[in-house]
């Protein structure tokens, strides 16, 4: 599935540094400096670890996750690397006396010891098989953990969030992200737009995240922009050219005041011989001057049907004559479903009125609070809405506000470690594990399956017994018609060594939206969604309950 | 209250950048710069506008908001300035082609022209009121709006969300931020630490957090360190020196060995006869050896009562042989309530069984999903808890993600604007306002009061009728004790004409927690508090109320 990267041995590559300058070795726990200080002391730092980072349940009371903030992560760890201040606060930071041989050790260490696999970026995953297995010496690999899991999980989160307001909005609506107020500081902002998209959003507001990925930008105006003007008597510069700068109208405001005469004149103008406000009037006339071939007007900030809409119109109009086409109305408050039907009402009225042949399509663009449920009840009610801005719910993920990824230990000097708990759910898997995706003969994925390293891969057409890993009477025998292994190598030490490309982010995207295409529809539902199952084999069932019983103290009732 | 900074003529100041390089003039909606470009094109750019940025209800239920990044604000006003590189993607990004002049506009903005007049960082703050009030050009100070609302609302949400924290742990517990890896990304994490810190917390464990805002460390190890060992066997470096480096003991694992043996013959070790896990206790006399001076286990990974505690026990007992005092244990799993009180009696069983005087109190910290709500469960069970450490319900705002904060227009060219809306909470208060808290006899704070610009001040002892801004009955009549001013000048036009100094990190924190310390405790509960009471002048009421009925389009039913 993936194209293999053309590194023909003597081309040298370079992997970017992280996005944020803020991730550097230091942004992590002080509890894995100290971990890797007390592994460096016991001799233990270069024992070869295996850890395996994961979810334990999807968000949002769904049964999907698409995985996220991968190449963010292969960035961190191709660049791994302390500098001499981070070295002199560590000093500092350290509880205790600090030997300096340990300063020594980190500051040559990086991540030439460390191989991570992974699971491609963009894909849907489930709980409990491994987004990213990262293997090297237990002192750099528990180092990493903290930014690791931190660049995964909202990454993750966000991504799932956008993606889950893609399958309620549908696929004919555009999704615009419109959060970086609203955003969990200045990043929180810049990821979730980058993250939105990659879920499946059409563009963002945000202009730093346009320009650092490449994501479409959209904006029109704020109600502020229209309160700021008193009357069109303000607007100075009155002309405009037509839109093939054959003609100018010399007066663009009085042919926007006489369309707005005839809309009064109309029957189907609402509150009969009502005047539409005219500082609003001047804020639509002035942006159509500047924004001829973009008009969109906020037509909320008096009165949407008795004021905005109808301004929109005349200017839409009068830009119309020039040959300009408006490109629409953006709603932020009141009943969205009724409004945007008005809207479209008062739209068809005009085309009619008019005979201006595509007025009736005008777009509509709905924002204010929008979330995955009033999308949903948006949808139940019937509403003429083209496009959703979604903001502060999408980006903070407000519904559910964290994911809960984890790396755990799973293997050290090839011996396999489990994490015990009095809670089943926090239980890990050990062993160093190969994983694989077992599709159906309908062609949607069927079954995720964790086996050990030495046991041999799923084969087509072969039956094979998937156990659940906890539950010993929940286990099935599956015949794949088709298998495809889930982790691939994404850094083997040196960027000249990176296996797998990464995409650009279009191409996650777009990975992203085929996958989640490809499931099937009861996994995705919002209510009630199917578990997809997450299996291991049996031989791997076996080893975790012969190792669990190894480990549990035996307890005695007293 | 405030200390002036002194600037005495000649002294040149200068303001650092954002603590996130991320934060530049492109850190905004594109919506700013095509109403930017509109109000350039309509030679409306430099007409003088006044904004205030508000929220409208405070978060997680409750009825105050610490406010929190005002000098992050302040860093990105002084700072403000476009790059080449943002001109040209500008130039890219802007619907429609862009004249040049605006580039050269933008080119030379600055916020020379701005001010900025706030309420000091770490303030107890209300809805409605202006935390910030920017005046100056409409361009530039409409080009400020998203990155302001950015860097203000995720920082007062989980200062807010820290103080509330501190408020149900009560000021004997110690509390520390644990959330990096849970956060809404890199400094999603990095503002966290900051933020919870200025809101009550002790300490975090974010090691990058330490560094920019020196916030003191904490931290000890995790569930990986203890199960990357498999028994003592695997310590090769066994001696450790006394505290005061007077003897060494060779064989500090058998001495460790030798106290387990001793604990495990009393009669109060739970499970009688039951062997503790050896790779933990490997685990827990490496990590001393590493650090003892400060060793604390984490005593959940395999079993709390029969396991960790006593293996944590033994190894403090043997260090305690040294001179040296251990810090504790960290339970992160578990009914914590129950757990921390048998590891206090056992603590108080190894003091009296041993006649070692002060173990029975030993430093208990809890982790592990904590939230508010929890707190107030375990402090009703009933728990011997000494510090919590807590994560993802802190730095997330897991109860609620976002906080509402606006910025509005409220004049411009010296006439006041409002908002209007449907939604009666979403009206906007018109006018450069001047806003004042009032205090009461017994000291706390009554009322903020906004008045407009040029009405006379309250004074003391001078009765004052205060009126809700939008309930005609709501008022009341008041007689302050005190009379505060909250907005103060932060920005005038050059670093040179700052007027109030902005303060260290922690006394920020504490003019937040002496403020806390100052509300009526009504105010503050977590069930139904008493909101706090917002107000307007008489005359600031009445000229709301006529502008409104102004602005507002008259109905008609039909």
């Amino acid at each position: 599935m993936e194209e293999k990267s053309d590194n023909g041995g003597t081309m040298k590559s370079v992997i970017e540094a992280p996005t944020n300058p803020m991730v550097t070795p230091i942004l992590t726990d002080l509890y894995q400096l100290t971990m890797a200080y007390a592994y460096w002391k016991a001799g233990k730092h270069n024992e070869r670890a295996v850890f395996d980072l994961f979810f334990r349940k999807s968000p949002f009371g769904g049964e999907f996750t698409v995985f996220a903030g991968l190449e963010e992560c292969i960035r961190f760890i191709a660049n791994y690397k302390f500098t001499e201040e981070h070295i002199a606060f560590v000093r500092d930071a350290m509880p205790g006396k600090c030997e300096e041989g340990f300063l020594d050790y980190l500051r040559q260490l990086d991540c030439s010891e460390v191989e991570v696999y992974a699971i491609p970026e963009g894909s849907i995953v489930f709980p409990r098989v491994p987004l990213l297995r990262v293997e090297g010496p237990v002192g750099v690999a528990q180092l990493l953990e903290t930014t690791l899991v931190n660049l995964v999980n909202f990454a993750s989160l966000v991504a799932t969030n956008a993606a889950r307001h893609r399958i309620v909005a549908g696929n004919s609506k555009a999704l615009l992200e419109f959060g970086l107020r609203r955003a969990q500081g200045p990043d929180g902002g810049i990821s979730a737009s980058k993250y939105c998209y990659m879920g499946g959003f059409d563009a963002t507001s945000n202009v730093a995240a346009g320009r650092l990925f490449g994501i479409p930008l959209k904006g029109t105006h704020s109600h502020a922009y229209v309160s700021s003007f008193m009357s069109p008597d303000e607007i100075v510069e009155k002309s405009l050219r037509s839109v093939d700068g054959s003609t100018s109208c010399e007066d663009f405001v009085s042919l926007v005041q006489a369309w707005l005469n005839k809309i009064q004149r109309t029957k189907f103008m609402a509150g009969g011989f009502g005047e539409t406000n005219s500082s609003e009037l001047a804020a639509f006339t002035s942006y159509a001057l500047a924004f001829p071939d973009n008009f969109l007007a906020l037509v909320d900030t008096y009165d949407v049907m008795r004021s905005g809409v109808p301004n929109f119109c005349a200017v839409a109009l009068a830009l119309r004559d020039l040959g300009y086409k408006a490109m629409g109305i953006r709603l932020d408050s009141g009943d969205l479903a009724y409004l945007s039907c008005e809207a479209r009402k008062f739209f068809q009225a005009i085309e009619k009125e008019f005979g201006v042949s595509g007025f009736g399509k005008m777009g509509i663009t709905a924002s204010n609070d929008l979330n995955e449920e009033t999308l949903d009840h948006l949808n139940k009610q019937g509403h003429e809405v083209d496009a959703f801005g979604i903001g502060t719910y999408l980006v903070t993920c407000y519904a559910q506000a964290a994911l809960g990824c984890v790396f755990k230990l799973v293997e050290i000097n090839n011996q396999p470690r489990m994490k015990l708990s009095e809670d089943v759910s926090k239980v890990s898997i050990p062993c160093k594990k190969r994983c694989y995706r077992l599709y159906g003969r309908e062609g949607y994925p069927l079954v995720d399956l964790m086996i050990g390293e030495n046991e041999p891969a799923p084969k087509v057409e072969e039956r094979i017994l998937c156990r659940h890993p906890f539950n010993e009477s929940k286990r099935a025998y599956v015949v794949p018609q088709r298998v495809e292994e889930l982790l691939k190598c994404y850094w083997r030490g040196s960027p000249d060594e990176v296996r797998e490309d990464m995409l650009p982010l279009k191409d996650i995207r777009s990975r992203c939206i085929r996958q989640l295409d490809k499931m099937r529809p009861d996994h995705m539902r919002r209510l009630n969604p199917t578990p997809y199952k997450v299996s291991v084999s049996a031989k791997l069932y076996d080893f975790i309950h012969f190792l669990w019983l190894n480990e549990a103290p035996v307890g005695e009732l007293q």
